[in-house]
């Protein structure tokens, strides 16, 4: 076994940063098993230099991330700072001064992954970052190793344990959102600002990162279509327990029937209870995969939270760790298939579509000529009404997302449709 | 990218091997530009060499595997014929002559895995077995090296479809277990001799691989104690159902709670209706992980057949392909914790007991006190009689299997117990 240590810079030492040192401390001698070699904490950039650290030495301490980048001795530099810069700056520049590097950041991945994986290869570096997708759950390595030979057709998932918690508090107990986002802010389960979260921002960043590996294709946050969660109803859920369905915020990406094109969108979306994704429970994370010869695998754990999330960075310092001894790099961004990435009126599913209407003869008739005109096809129609007043539940057969607009858009213009409560889209069937 | 193509010599062409060629062939391009370098199919070892073999050249095809491993120019062995021997030697060869192996053969490994590691690292060649353990799943990756930072402190799982299939059966429909098995046998799930699966064995190799990933300790399949399904009751299902429960054959690979000592075991066991793993159905596989830092993960999946443990098959034909080309190795046997592997006595869980006992006044006093004296603790004691017969639903709390089965003895010898009508573990609390 190798004696000479390497050496870990971390960058950031919060919430998962702390727990990174933690276990690289309490588990040093098991590490050191693992790896071939010990591994040393050989620095720390924060803020805040002044604030207690336990279990780290006060020397190791700096607020100069960019020294600590630049010293030229360090093996792995571990980027928990989070956000856009100083993190990529610091990325960039550790590649330049010979580190690998494992981050856990989602947004400046979705954002910038190409760039950052082009200057890992010109260095020949690792760049791996299993925990930046659903925390502790073993994902990244999964679909870009195990399925390596397989073809990937979907991956769908509950990327986001916030509003997971959020809806499943709605779901089980007919809380209205607001309701349901207060007491996940009171039990820590949402940040003080929760957009990101509730505005389906952090799941794009994921859905960006999974469809990427997925079908080694270059596709950025940009690429996401993106729906929050901010507006599923108390009476959504109602309509969706009707269907023998529950609503979960899902990231999807597919590969389009003909091969030829992909699609990556978040959206909140019905799914039958009899899904696998339907039983997961408060702020836990699960994703769905669908490939030509594994079938349907299903990833399940905590998607979040200091621990779990300092595991999946773990896992990637000891591979890291074990490359740069072998003298190798890892699988590094493929993304030979260049698929087009379609827009959101190019997706097909099916809908779920609440309308307010008059309560007189032939609206029936109107409506479902809409849907006809535009290449809609019904599957069951529920109507029900008094004084006047009407509601007509639709659910349709597999459409195009641009035909159903256009449906939605026609139905609007109609007289007797007083207003459409709501469109929800229907998954996993 | 290197252009020389990398030759694969597939042993076993049955339902595993011509999914492995026939993806080989038809997905050649994408294995190219994942691998970076062409892979070829450079010879097919069977036994029958005049079947016909769909998509493959009969030129590859021979019957004399030992020449095939010693050709010399084979990069990469595919072992997909099964059983000890031949499959053994043809491995070892295969190292010698400077070849990595890809396997399926969780029997072999499983009683020969320490060997098998020791030559490949002696010939400093890789040896992967994804497909070993539940077929398309993801599992030996994630547990050797997503969670290599991390302490792993139990496996528990559903790794055998056939026996799934049979107990979902009996649980959904009420049937017995013959019934369940004739059904089975009929619709292909279980083979003309069921034994393997049914009496655990199939279940027992996989634990003792899984338990030496993620203890880092040898554990060989005599380490596993093994349990068949043979003797589950449809009244076990009833009393299942009783407690909000369900029965499954479950392995389970546990580090014990001073860290000292680790056991391997696979039995039926009740399991809560709320735990992840009871609403696995069907052939279905489903492997549950509890880590010091990542907490509670699960893995699902289709657990056997040819095209999905083909896609496992093929993962680890990629990173062996990528590891040559690199000239680095993937990595091997990791063993260095060798904590004692400890004996069934020494597993503590709780337990459901039936008893038959003569209904008079203290037989209860009676049956309560034999486990006091045994130093097992009860939780729930459910007492129903008539004429003179009446049964006693014992569940305990916590104790170890050495107490129980002394306990079980005393029963047995009480004038007032007339039977032990069946003892279950409840697992998953
Ligand atoms: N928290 C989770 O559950 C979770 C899960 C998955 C992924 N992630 C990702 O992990 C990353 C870190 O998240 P976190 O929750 O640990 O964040 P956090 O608790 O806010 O910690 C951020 C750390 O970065 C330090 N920092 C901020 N700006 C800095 C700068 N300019 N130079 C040096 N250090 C700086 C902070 O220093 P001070 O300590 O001095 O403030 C703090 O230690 C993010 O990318 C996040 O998306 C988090
Ligand atoms: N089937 C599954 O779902 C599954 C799942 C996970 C793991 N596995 C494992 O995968 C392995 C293969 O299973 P399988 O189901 O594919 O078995 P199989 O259908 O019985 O195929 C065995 C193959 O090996 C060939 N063979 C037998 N003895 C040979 C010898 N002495 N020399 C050369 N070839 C020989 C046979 O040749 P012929 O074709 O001429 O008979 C046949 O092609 C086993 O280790 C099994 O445990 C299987």
């Amino acid at each position: 076994m190798r004696t000479r240590p390497l050496k870990v810079a971390l960058l950031g030492c919060g919430v998962v940063g702390s727990e990174v040192a933690r276990i690289m401390t309490t588990h040093a001698d098991d590490l050191t098993a693992r790896i071939g070699a010990p591994v040393e904490l050989a620095g720390v950039a924060v803020r805040r230099p002044d604030r207690v650290r336990e279990g780290i030495a006060p020397e190791l301490v700096t607020t100069d991330a960019t020294a600590l980048v630049k010293r030229g001795d360090i093996d792995v530099v571990v980027e928990v700072i989070g956000g856009i810069e100083p993190a990529r700056t610091l990325i960039t520049t550790a590649f330049e001064h010979g580190a690998s590097v494992v981050s856990a950041n989602k947004a400046l991945l979705a954002q910038d992954g190409a760039a950052l994986h082009a200057a890992a290869e010109e260095h020949g570096r690792d760049l791996y970052y299993e925990a930046a997708v659903a925390g502790a759950i073993p994902l990244i390595r999964p679909l870009r190793e195990s399925l390596a030979g397989d073809k990937i057709n979907r991956v769908m998932g509950i990327v986001n344990g916030t509003t997971n918690f959020i809806l499943d508090k709605m779901d089980s107990t007919g809380a209205g959102y607001q309701e349901a986002l207060d007491e996940a802010t009171a039990l820590g389960y949402a940040e003080a600002d929760p957009t990101a979260d509730v505005e389906g921002f952090d799941a794009a960043a994921k859905a960006a990162i999974l469809a990427a590996i997925a079908f080694h294709t270059r596709v950025r946050l940009d690429d996401v279509h993106r729906e929050g969660m901010t507006e599923v109803t108390a009476a959504d859920f109602a309509s969706a327990k009707e269907m023998g369905c529950t609503i979960k915020l899902l990231a999807i990406c597919e590969r389009a029937e003909d091969g030829g094109s992909v699609t990556a969108r978040v959206h909140p979306a019905m799914i039958p209870l009899s899904h696998p994704l339907a039983s997961v429970r408060g702020a836990y994370n699960a994703v769905f995969v669908e490939s030509d010869a594994a079938g349907q695998l299903m990833f399940y754990g905590p998607g979040a939270g200091g621990s779990p999330t300092a595991s999946a960075v773990l896992g990637d310092i000891v591979a890291v760790c074990r490359n740069r001894i072998g003298g190798a790099t890892g699988p590094g961004e493929s993304a030979y298939a260049a698929l087009p990435v379609s827009p959101m009126g190019d997706v097909v599913t099916r809908y779920h579509i609440s309308l307010d209407v008059a309560d007189k003869p032939g609206v029936l008739a109107q409506v479902a000529t809409v849907f006809a005109e535009h290449g809609v096809s019904i599957d069951t129609v529920r109507q029900s009404g008094k004084d006047g007043e009407a509601s007509l539940v639709v659910v349709t057969h597999r459409a195009s997302d641009a035909a159903l607009t256009g449906t939605v858009e026609a139905l609007r213009k109609l007289d007797t449709v007083r207003g459409v409560a709501s469109i929800m889209r229907v998954e996993g069937e």
